[in-house]
């Protein structure tokens, strides 16, 4: 196998950031296989074509189920709003087509184990978009627990932590609304510390969170789109049906204690997606907005000389660093995208399953019920209850 | 009224950081009134001597009764031991003397409660050490807080992070021992957090916690005393009986979100106590191992160069600055407590009582048990209803 | 004008580099013209045709007078090893082809000032590939100091600190050898700062500078490439003939005082790539492994609120931001190029010289030469005697 | 000997500073011979009075030679302004008392010189107030660099970056002219980053270097007096006669590089004392604003862990540390000053030179007047020349 074909449903944000990843490939990964960016598929006709023209897909369609029917078509990757994932994935699963998803796999826990169960009936591969784990310093801190250089986990603490909407002036776009978006800072922010913290730390246990919605009723938009929009002079305004922030408190199955919060109101912070993990010999500090940092620390190191060290993940020992620049030039956070194309395409090529996948999601969307549902009822949840 | 004299309970830490603060206060504040450092009281009658030799008071004495029937004993400073401060207290205050107690200001809310109501009823005056609200660069976050400039607060997050037993071997010193200490982590950190939340926040209404004890047995000390230990080799264990962690989630009464995390076994973390706010127009971050600076955002700078700022709160127009050193020269820990005094003087002075003082005190206990009734109930408490 | 046809001559490091630049501009700067990667060149005729796949060239060939006679080559792009620069870049432009020549321009200020005649002679376009010019960040800078923002310049700083040949073991690869580098951390790192601060300062007058070669000689290599090498185990060594490391003071003409270092033993730094720049009403500090960050300083700024921000230049106000991804979100250094491109292809759409050209790249040699002197002659020297 | 009396000239910023450290002595440092502060000295009567009650002096004169007949004073601390160094030392020597003298030493490398011999002849003990020697974060890159962790030292960079005279307006304070403070910025920050090169890497053999005063007038001060002053706004203005900037090469005795910067018009760093210093094995980085930390970084740590590490000097390893606070609670500036006479009174105990002493001071004064020779010449100048 020396080639796969991909059709590609959804050509905004993350459209554009799957497609430059797929065209990342043959360039800086010369040994894998070679994405072909056969067809793009989106709802408004007229934008797809011209998203086609630009991303570089040589086809396109205003209609996924166009894909389905098409032999020469081996994956199908979904970036579409996340309320159009299941649909999409079961029928793609069930035509055999191998399914890249974007994050959140779905709306409901039920959507997405009906996902995973459809793949996994179809026996295709399926992997689901948490980019984040693909970054170097993220792997470097992988490596470090896995190989036991940090010691037992005591404490991960996470913060995503974003301020695009504070102006209440901000209009009401499609990311507040539940009925597309499913949920807010939540399912949008929380949704990636939680599988950092499936990837780094293991499994989740109980939780206890806290929601809320500062500015009750925002501007209804002139248009809508992905992340930005027009900001909303209209005398008329709607209610915002999503959580602005959300925070819990999480008990993990080895004994390590939790805490995470996600928001929209952390003025100042256009992007602060941030995680310390505390171990009985050391720790690790990482904040996406310095992504090719680390901070490390060993209780082993002279004792003279103990400090948080900022490691720079783009030497030679540091993954994925040869397909790269020399070492201390930075990388963008782009390439999380393509590097977990790497791993998928190695997964397709080795026929196993890539990590992380379908179960990964819907681990992920367990933990964000639990929360939701302790936020609800007001009082701890075991997340094996759901 | 140009002289105060001071009876002082306690020699250890505290009790060297409140008379290092004493000596100060003449050279650096000449206009406050002089703190005559009188008498100076501990059990060990040996250890007593020394320390009023070494930290410069005029008599000493084995039984700290004695402050009371002395005339020329006008304000006594409580620093023993947390079990001992009610008794102080109480009878002190009966005694017609101003106090200042160290926090924890007891053991049980019933207690801090009765502290002030007895200091109350004698008509004293009454101080409580949260020695860093004395902080210029936290002065000045509250000073942008109370004039409008960070906006409604949305976020308030913090976390005291400590790692002195992390290692398992690490003894069993009075610290780590109910019945002396109250609690662990959370008395000794998240106390100073939640004084700070109120400072700054406001009151807190909810809360709902979790606790642990990573280590649940250590060796016996052969001495203990302090913050120090000799790392205990005897054979013999026992159990730690208090929380080497404890994080919470608040919800405060203007509807602000809170987050608190006090721990003890953050790795590479000597003593980080930290927090950030979050406001409608702008944010604030500090971290006491950089006590000089504190991050400061706002939303209406021209949007090309928004950021946070990192100021140094040593320039003239900071808090204190003019008793120091030259801008851009840092001050240490010990003037959290020099600057606290110079307010007691001054409230004396002004005939008023100083802030912090016990209310305070019994509030920031009120919510640290309502975090623990919260955390042995496994539910969100409210605060008032303690 | 839609569509551009390129030749490139080089494919190590800068040759990817600027393949992927090319590939990048139909997907991010779609209103740019369209580069087409019509044919690469390289000696090693294997290893070019391997380049030409790999990067995405549709012919290739291993001798770069092919490129001459084409009639549909419109440009040629070198970034072949510097001392091929000149007679590639004089045949190209009596030719008719625009130039894009990477830095340094040339071995010499003689074939520099060479090579800038011989473009103005033919009429073409040209730039030199400063490429770091094109950081959001640096243009940040850039627009402050001229929009009067920063007041009277005072101070230019700049250190680029590298450490991958502290080890004496590190072989002598091609950048250590003069005849071929020309020089060594003088060319290959103050060439980048010596054009930074002509673009954010202005045009130097007097230098005095001082050089070192820490390690004399070094094992030859077993086979040499780019930056990396295979460390040498051979028992034969051959001589370093160009600076490990180079440092000059400098005064510019509008008054600054300037700072410059460059060097390849400050051991922990990867690629430091910094600078810092005091105005009488502002200042600004940079460093290129956080290349998306500016720290800025303002003097107007109210009094208690003064400090550096931390300003993420991925904000829409931002240059060449709203290409990119959400406020907050890291690009990496492999977009200074894509910008360049989009400068150079701009100017050709618009019938003007892009900048930087070639112009600044004999500026540059200039000063560069100017403290190669003074080092010799261990006196400052005047650069405009050169 | 358990007790030393002390005579001081000098009662402003310095004044206060020693004053300080003296009385924190007996209380942190107990071991210590006991200061004993018997009388101030300063030309203002009415003044010096003040001082002597507000800094605990239990005597105070007009006039500094009634120190020299008094057999109740045993070491002269002098730091009254520069200008009038020479004549208190040479004279408190003839009259056999230990000598400590703020830097710089004198006026002169001749009057410095004189000031050793006569201390020499008198066989008194003698230091010099580098102060900035005692940060224990500095002590620690001495002991990394002493036991040869760093290896062989190749770099050095220092810049001393100051802003409070960037406006114009601000007056013609005594700093500002020579005949009183001998140089500016030159003296007053350079010489400390003089001596903590000389103390870190070794003797400077040769420098080059450049000045320059950016305003040249200022208004005249309604009065002066340290560091601060009334904004003149007389329409008088006299001429500025020391520079508001001075920058040097050097060339060390062991081969190694050097850069030194020192400048009031640093807009922005208030006070920014900073070093870095790059070995074949490890490097070092200190800020003075954040005086208890050093970057520590080590050629020999694992390839995948490499990076600086922020290291708080504040732990139970470092130097003093078990005389202030617990770990990771910060001391500020004026301990430099009480670790100085830590030494200065275990030099008298042991009967030996304290370190750093007049030789060290003389040796400063040779490098300071070797750059400003190179500035008047514009030429490189032997140090050992002078």
């Amino acid at each position: 196998m020396n080639e796969i074909n991909i059709g590609m449903v959804g050509y905004k944000f993350m459209g554009k950031a799957h497609s430059n990843a797929y065209r990342a490939l043959p360039m800086f990964f010369p040994e894998s296989i070679k994405p072909n960016m056969k067809m793009i598929c989106g709802r408004n006709e007229k934008a797809v074509a011209a998203a086609a023209q630009q991303l570089g897909w040589k086809e396109y369609s205003s209609d996924w189920k166009d894909l389905l029917s098409r032999d020469d078509i081996d994956l199908v990757d979904i970036n579409a709003p996340s309320n159009a994932h299941k649909d999409i994935a079961v029928s793609a699963a069930e035509a055999g087509k191998h399914l890249y998803c974007e994050k959140p796999l779905a709306l409901t826990l039920d959507d997405a184990r009906e996902m995973l169960e459809a793949a996994e009936k179809a026996g295709v591969k399926h992997m689901v978009g948490f980019n984040y784990r693909f970054t170097p310093a993220i792997m470097l801190a992988k490596k470090l627990i896995d190989e036991g250089r940090l010691g037992d986990i005591h404490h991960f603490r996470a913060w995503f932590l974003q301020d695009w909407i504070v102006d209440p002036n901000f209009p009401l776009v499609w990311r507040l609304q539940q009925e597309i978006a499913g949920s807010g800072a939540h399912g949008d922010l929380n949704a990636h510390l939680i599988d950092l913290a499936h990837y780094l730390v293991g499994d989740i246990s109980k939780v206890v969170g806290m929601s809320e919605t500062f500015i009750k009723e925002r501007p209804l938009p002139d248009e809508s789109g992905g992340l930005s929009a027009t900001s909303g002079h209209a005398a008329e305004k709607g209610p915002v049906t999503v959580d602005d922030a959300t925070l819990f408190l999480a008990r993990f199955a080895n004994g390590a204690l939790g805490s995470f919060e996600a928001t929209r109101f952390a003025t100042g912070h256009r992007s602060t997606n941030s995680f310390e993990i505390n171990g009985s010999k050391g720790s690790v500090i990482f904040d996406f907005e310095r992504m090719n940092e680390l901070q490390v620390f060993f209780t082993d190191d002279k004792d003279d000389v103990q400090g948080f060290r900022r490691v720079m993940a783009t030497d030679p020992p540091h993954a994925y660093s040869d397909a790269w620049w020399p070492a201390g030039h930075p990388i963008g956070y782009e390439h999380t995208f393509t590097h977990a194309f790497v791993e998928f395409l190695a997964a397709l090529q080795e026929d196993r399953q890539p990590v992380p996948n379908f179960s990964d999601g819907v681990k992920c969307q367990q933990v964000l019920e639990a929360v939701e549902l302790s936020v609800k009822e007001r009082k701890w949840i075991d997340v094996s209850s759901l």
